[in-house]
Formats: structure tokens, sequence, C-alpha cells
């Protein structure tokens, strides 16, 4: 006799496969389909969409939960992470009202045309009303699901148990000593070139990180690669469709995208498909999903060990391009740092400054003190003051993101949380694995994978991301890690004269 | 306010949309899809199939269809055959108990393997079983729908408004001219031989038959071509994925068959989307679609003013492999003739023999006066006398097509009678367009393809078969038209010393 709780089980299992389905319409939208086909894909995922969201809407389901949490203290640990996060799921479905999930997806469409036409003109007041309708959205959203807190709520949604007030303790410590070593950095009168890294075969690019990837542990017996212009990482756990870019010129960003998204991959590749669509079958949330990402791009794969192992083989596969360079050169380009206006160009220490900054402007979007059209102004004034760079023109400031369009406030303090729990996770890992080191100078990568595959993979989302960094880290979320990498990495590349 | 009969063509397209997610799953599944993601793929096939089925067995739907059969001198020609397919199509979703779908659809896996393995061991022991109980399962299904004769329904269910009794006359017709044909040709003791084309570079090919493809009509920003080892089109009529294949030694193969299923894609994309999911947005069926893929095929393909185009493009994209070959050798080669065990490597005329054996065959293990254990020993037998051929094994006879171990009985005469139709239709466009040799020859095809559109897809299932050959040819079904043609084509290459 099935018990409640199987049935829960199995039913998330379902409707994750039927969730799932959507996913690989949406990577074939951006993949393969032919460039006029996009009518028939919108009414595709739009009939979908609806016959998904019926079934997970199922009074029955409600019941299950209503019942599990009745028996709260007879379930163990994980059997509360399921029905917590069953919980959690069922009230975002059943408590939007059909006629508000209609308007939002409308306004979403509309929103990103006019973002669009806004960033090509450099036009801000083309999309200031866009912005302000999305803004009162995401209010609104947060109102239906009693929310103290609407931008706590976006926060939370991204990063479960998260809130701005966690956050903003992290980076208001992170800050100036970002900048510090920002500033000796950039002191050093011999500054790395990476444009000089030019005429690299895309075919042998391609190759050559396929290599890579499967040598970090991406199972392509259950995962592929292919191109496209923005790199994402969509499928399924059980069927990982993740893609990267060529361009000849710039030949470290398809690799270090590859080694970002197959961090991702991996990831998924990694969660309990038993358990696929509950917590436990789940990443925790966008913050440790990017600190997988990050810790195989940046960690592993800005490291001398990695490069002391793939060098040759990189000059193997480039001799023309790579012959001017000397290793030390490769090896300063791969770590190059620069003031940059845009976020997705930045290296991985500023990366970090356009995210705080993002944040700061966020919150005051939310409690009021900034009103949608000051956005601009606040926007270069901000950038100057965090990132030391003033915006030309909207373009590179305040319109180069397509999130706040899209309704997705609240999501760009997950990348640099989770740039904080790649480098928690790392020390903690090379203390269990002193050999980590010489084992990645050796492409031995599976001890590694094996202890995120035990300790963050098959955990799922058994607990959130503040009690993930205690239990998995063995450390509170801090800037302690992050500043002491970035030290150790660049402080020994860099100096001032 | 909206109709009875408007609200049932927006069902039908809504159940189109649905339905057509589970063709692109289908697609991706044999042409991306990594190798251990099959599982994954079973599940959510299985998850979405139930859900669109429940969709379509509506009882909203059948009070509609009641109510506009009720007023059924009111409707329009084009109304009535809306009604007249929703209700066959309702009927044989809701007449069939879902234990039965469920069962046949286990029967199918099983007896898939089972065939696999009988095929690679020459084993037919290993499948009688299981053809056994697909051919019960079909007299089942068969029963379900009130049909009067299970050979018939089956037909019918790929050609509807066809039976054996108009099929039978045709084929007895047609059997004694096409073996006269083939005596001839085979007389002939200056045989071309296609297997000295070799070398053929493949992104040559592909170059070159996308190319002609897309003179011919295909719309690329609505569709796309991939590679899979057995070619097919699938997708949807807004999105078309066809595939070929391609091997260096046999050139010819993909370019036809890339014509054949450009002929499928084009009748798709010709068909009308405000109808889709209706009788008016639908292929008439299984013979009227093959006849479209034929004609770009054979009546066009294999032509000699398609040839006088293409042949300089052919030797330019391949001048190596082309040299030792003259002009009427490789036009000779390319309508080679030859007796074949394997009904899928035959040629344009041997083709239809292998058709008149299996429907002699399938009709024969309907009415009982074949027993399934007898079927390789009345194979071969048949085999030697309609074709000329005795299979030295079954695997290369009874064992070679995969259809009736999927339960498709009555399939395999569509094939034939597609032929048919093709001829006819191409000596009824002839007298529309005196001048298509000419066009032809100077690679315009958009005269044939609006001709098609007008005539044919843009029609939709307004009539079945039968009609659609007396009002759209001018004539009945009838082997004079195919016989007519292959004697016109063949004779003229081959003679008898």
């Amino acid at each position: 006799m099935e018990t409640t709780y199987e049935k829960l089980v199995q039913e998330c299992k379902r409707l994750d496969r039927l969730g799932s389905i959507g996913g690989f319409l949406a990577w074939d939208e951006r993949v393969f389909m032919p460039p006029q086909s996009g009518d028939l894909r919108g009414e595709q995922n739009a009939a979908l969409a609806e016959l998904v969201h019926r079934e997970t809407v199922r009074p029955e389901i409600g019941k299950w939960i209503d019942e599990l949490e009745g028996q709260w203290e007879a379930l163990s640990r994980p059997q509360q992470a399921v029905v917590r996060d069953a919980r959690r799921d069922y009230d975002k479905r059943t408590r939007l009202p059909a006629a508000f999930v209609a308007r939002k997806t409308k306004a979403r469409t509309a929103s990103y045309q006019a973002w669009v036409r806004a960033r090509r003109e450099d036009d801000f007041p083309v999309f200031l009303p866009y912005l302000e309708e999305q803004l009162e959205l995401a209010k609104e959203e947060a109102g239906y699901l009693d929310a103290s807190d609407p931008y706590d709520y976006w926060v939370d949604d991204f990063d479960p148990g998260m809130n701005a007030g966690i956050i903003e303790p992290i980076f208001r410590e992170l800050q100036p000593r970002l900048k510090e070593i920002v500033e000796t950095i950039l002191a050093d009168p011999d500054q790395p070139d990476k444009t000089a890294l030019r005429g690299f075969d895309v075919g042998a690019q391609e190759r050559f990180l396929k290599e890579v990837v499967r040598d970090l542990g991406f199972d392509f017996e259950r995962g592929r690669i292919d191109s496209t212009v923005h790199p994402f990482c969509g499928g399924h756990g059980r069927d990982i469709r993740m893609t990267t870019r060529y361009d000849p010129d710039n030949p470290l960003d398809s690799l270090s995208s590859a080694m970002h998204e197959a961090g991702h991959a991996m990831y998924e590749q990694g969660l309990p498909d038993a358990f696929a669509g509950t917590a436990l079958g789940s990443a925790v949330g966008m913050a440790v999903h990017e600190s997988q990402s990050r810790l195989w791009e940046n960690q592993v794969g800005r490291s001398r060990e990695f490069w002391s192992y793939y060098e040759p083989k990189y000059r193997a596969a480039f001799p023309e391009p790579l012959r001017s360079f000397s290793s030390e050169e490769l090896f300063r380009a791969i770590n190059q740092v620069a003031l940059t206006p845009i976020r997705v160009d930045a290296d991985e220490v500023t990366y970090n400054l356009h995210i705080l900054l993002r944040f700061e402007l966020e919150k005051a979007l939310f409690d009021g003190s900034l009103k949608p059209a000051e956005l601009p102004e606040a926007w270069n004034a901000a950038s100057a003051r965090i990132i030391g760079y003033t915006p030309k023109n909207n373009a590179e400031g305040c319109l180069q993101d397509l999130h706040w369009c899209e309704g997705l406030f609240g999501y760009f303090p997950s990348y640099c949380l989770g740039n904080l729990l790649a480098a928690q996770l790392w020390y903690r890992i090379l203390e269990d694995l002193p050999g980590l080191p010489e084992q990645i100078a050796a492409a031995d990568f599976q001890p590694l994978l094996q202890w995120l595959r035990t300790h963050v993979h098959q955990r799922g989302r058994l607990t959130y991301t503040n009690d993930f960094a205690r239990e998995v880290t063995g450390a509170e979320l801090s800037p302690a890690a992050l500043v002491r990498y970035l030290r150790e990495r660049y402080l020994s590349l860099y100096s001032p004269s």
C-alpha cells in the first residue's frame, strides 16, 4: 500500500517529466528551431503550459501536503524537506490568480520588445513605463503570497531562505576588500592582453573544449553541447543540453563558458533522479548552482595546475596563434582583470562589483527610495563609485541586462553568493582532498567530482542556502573565502611597481 | 458569439499544437538525443501522451460533434468534412478501452525487441508468437470500432475510404504489366552500374542536396534538414524537420531520399494552418502523402530535364568521382532497375512488386488462409513468383520490414497507391502546365509547386483518396498512368538487344 508520502514523491516525478518537456522546447528554440517557426512554438508552449499547470494545482496534491504536515514530527528530515518544498511550490502555483499570470505573461513580452528597442536606440524613456509595470507586477505577486517584504520574496524565490537582511552586511564587507584587490592589480604597469589571442580555428576550439569537459566528468551519454549566441545549460539532469559560443579572436571565452556550463550540467547530472521534482532531487537554488559553475570555471579552470596539464595540448591544437605567447603570458591572459562597463564581459574579480551595484539599486527600487525614472543617473553614479567606471550611455549602463525587463528582480545577488560559496567549498574540499592540486595537474578530476557528488549533488535541496553553507562548507556565508582566494590567485600575478 | 463549428475548429487547432509536441520529441530522439537519455524520453512521452489523450476525449467535443451532425444539411461541404473526420477521430479515441491501449503499447515494445533479435539471428520462431499477438490485437482493435472487416479497418486507417476490394483489382491489373516492363529492362545486356559512383564527399553532398530542395521550394525558414540512419520527415507543417543520410559510395541515395522527404515536407508546409487538426488542415492519407514525395523524387528527380540543369552543377561539386561517367551513363545509373530482395533498396519500378507481395500476404493473414507460422515459406514462394527473386534467408525475406512487428497492417498498399497517384497527377498537371518540362530544365519549380499548393495541399482532406483521385486527377485510381509513365521513362533507356 502506497503511503501518502510515496504518492507525493511519485506525483512530483511525473510533474518533473511533464515540466521538462517545456525545457526541451526552449532548448530547441534557441539552438535548432527554424527562424520563422517561433509563432508555432509560442502556441505549443502556451497549450502545454496550461495543461501542465492544471496538473500541478490538483486539489489532491494539496490534501496530501495537508495530511503530511499534520504528521510533521513523524517525518524524517529528508521527508520534511520534500513536504516543505511541495508546500512552497503548491502555494506559489495555486495562489496566483490565472488572470494575473496571463497579465504578467503578456506584459513580459511587451517589456522585452521595449527593452530591445530602448537598448538599441539608447532611449531609456521608451523602456521606463515597462520597467515601472514590471516592478508593480513583482510587488503584486509578492502580495498574493503574503510576503512581508516584496524584495525579499524575490530573493527567496531564487535562493530559498535568503533575504536582503542576510546579503546586505556580507556585500558591505566584501566591497572595500574587492576594491582593494582590483586597485592592486590595476596598479601593475605590466598588464596582460588577451585580445592578442587571435585566429583560433573554431572547429579546433570545439574539439578542445569537448575533450576538457569530458575530462572534467560531463557525461556525454546523457548530454550534449551545441552552439548558441548566449551560452546556457538546459534540458534535464538525465539529458543535459548545454551550449557555448565560438569566436576565433576570443578563444578563452568558449572554453571558460563551456567549463562554466559544464559545472551547472554536472550538478544537474548528479541530482538523485529518484526524487526528481521534489526538494531532494532539486538544486538548492541559484547561488549553489552558480557555485558549481564558478568552481569549475574559476577555481579549477584558471589555476596553474589546470594549465600545466592543458597548455601543451592547447599549443598542439593552436600552434600558430600561440607561438608568440610565453607560458606566463598565456596564464596571465587567462587571469586578466579589467574594468568593463558590461557585467557579462567582466573577469571573476570585478564581476562581483557589478552585482553589488545591481543589489543596491534593486533594493532602492523596491523600497521606493529610487524612482524608476531616476535609474539611469543612479546607475551611472553607482557604477563610478562601486566599479570605478562611468558608462558612456544607457546601453552600457542600466539597459545592459535582460533581467529587470523580464521581471527577474532579486536574481542578481545569486551570482555573487555563488562566487562566495565556490570559494568556501574550495577551501573545504582542499581539507578533505589535500592532493587536489596535484590531481588537477594530472587532469584527474574524479576525486573532486566525487566529493561534489557526495556532499553537494546527491544532497539535493535538503536544506536551503544558508544551512547548506554551514553544513557543507563548515562556515556561515561570508566574504572571507572569496577574498582569500582572489588574493592568493591574483596578488601573486600582479604587483604594483 | 462563437458557433459550435468555430469552437470545434479552435479545439482541433489546440489539439494539433499539443499533439505536435510529441512529434518534436520523436524527432529529437532520432536526431540529437544523447544515447543514454532514452529512459527519460520514454517517461516524458508517456506522461505527455496520457495528458493529451485526456484532452482529446473530453465529452464536450463529443457533444459539439453530435450537435453539428444534427444540422448536417445546413453545413457547407468543407464543414461536413471537418465534422466527418472529427467524428472519425473522436470515435477512435473514445472507443478503445484504456486497458487495451496500454496492453497494445506494451506488446509493441516486446514485439519490436523480438523482431530485432529474430532478424539479427535469422530466427523466425522467436518472432512468431509476437506476430500472432500483433495480428490478434489488430483484429481486436477493429472490433471496438465495429469494423465489418478487420483488414479493411486498417487499410482505411491509413487511407480513409480505401479498402481491399478497391485495391485488389487495381493491383491484379498492375502486376503483369509491371512484370513485362521489368523483363524488358533486364533483357538489355548493357545494364548501368551505379555502384561505380564512389568517393562523393559527404559535406559536398549535403550542400548540393540543400541547394536542390531549396530550389524545389522547401521553406528553410520553417524547416530544416539533419542527418539520420533512417531518413524521415517529422515535426509540423509550420516547423518541418526532415532528415537524410549520406554515404560517399552511394551518392544518389541521399539526393533522392532528400527529394522524397522534401515532397512530404512541402505537402505539410502547404496545408492550411488555420484548419490545423481538422480534415481541412490534414493530409488526405498516406497514399496522397506518398504521391507528393514520389512525384518530386521520381517524375521530377529522375527526368532528363532535371538532370540537364543539375548535371553541370553535380559535376562541379564532384569533378573527380564523375570524371569517368558520361552524361548518358550517369542518367542511366540514376534510372537503374534491379531485382533486390529488400523493399527499401528497390528502384521505382520493382518497388511496386514488393508492395503487391505484401498486400497479398497481409490479406491472407487476416482472412485466415495463411497462418503466421507459414509466413516464411509463403513469403519466399510469393517473392519468387511476383518479384522473381527468392530470399536467401528471412532477414531478406519476411523479417525485413518493421511494419507488422509494430502492428502496422494495411499500411503497405499506400506506397503503391502513392505511385499510382503520382503518375496520375503528373499527366493531369502536364495538361495544365504544358511548359513544365522546359520549366524543370530551367530549375523553375514554382509553377509545379503552385499547382500542387492550389489543387492538392490547400485542399487538405476535403475528400478521401478515391474522390481525391477523381476530382483532382480527373480519373479513377488505376494502373494506367503509372504504366504509361514507367514505359515512357524506361523503355527509351533500355532495349533488349
